[in-house]
């Protein structure tokens, strides 16, 4: 794992990365505690989860849906190999996490065009979804 | 909400946003895209989620159990107050997210001393747990 850069370089702005990684590497565990945030994180579970071109056809569209302004960071991705475990749940196909600065902006992007259009098209793929909605304790 | 500074600018290494943020700025939506990171994201239901010193008890654990070294971002969390759907569970009592580079991160912290000592302090306040694990897509 040794030549595996950290994700924090890896962040796709290389800019980012480049500005912030001396300094977090000062810090020690923990880094990076995020505040003030509204953490969506979806899990879908597809109606056909073998079906890899219904997986692509989704994580396609997840990423077209990053265009909305309101999201600040994401990821979208798929389950982990990590043990298998009675409380991690392996069973979902596709997860989409976005942060928002606060709900105001979580509530533009459930009523934007591209978030309504992204459903519309695409929520045939699907036979359960699981959101939850997080912020700062 | 104008007055309300962005997440972003609150991470809590400052010097992370003072370098960070001018660059996500030239960006537009979907700033910052996280890849490469293993998202280790845990919802727990209390056995009483209406005492808050339990609730208290949790949230100041995982505050400590953010010492452990492979932990490279985090972020801790109540339900957000966004519209109640039939998708959205708003039923958890505290959310913890925390971000690995890999696997080897992930499995390092499972069985790290601070880990364990959390689960057999702390379990007997929740009575349900749920983990979703995911690597990127």
């Amino acid at each position: 794992m040794k030549n595996r850069r950290s994700f924090l370089k890896k962040v796709a702005a290389g800019t980012f990365a480049a500005g912030f990684f001396p300094f977090s590497k000062q810090a020690s565990a923990g880094e990076v505690k995020l505040t003030g945030a509204l953490i969506h994180h979806v899990f879908f579970w597809l109606k056909e989860p073998a079906n890899q071109s219904h997986k692509k056809k989704l994580i396609d569209a997840l990423n077209d849906l990053l265009k909305v302004e309101t999201i600040k960071m994401s990821h979208i991705g798929i389950p982990a190999g990590t043990e298998s475990r009675d409380v991690v749940d392996h069973s979902y196909s596709v997860s989409y996490m976005v942060m928002f600065d606060n709900q105001a902006g979580q509530d533009k992007y459930q009523v934007h065009p591209l978030h309504l259009k992204f459903v519309e098209e695409n929520s045939y793929l699907w036979k359960k979804v699981v959101v939850y909605d997080s912020i700062d304790q």
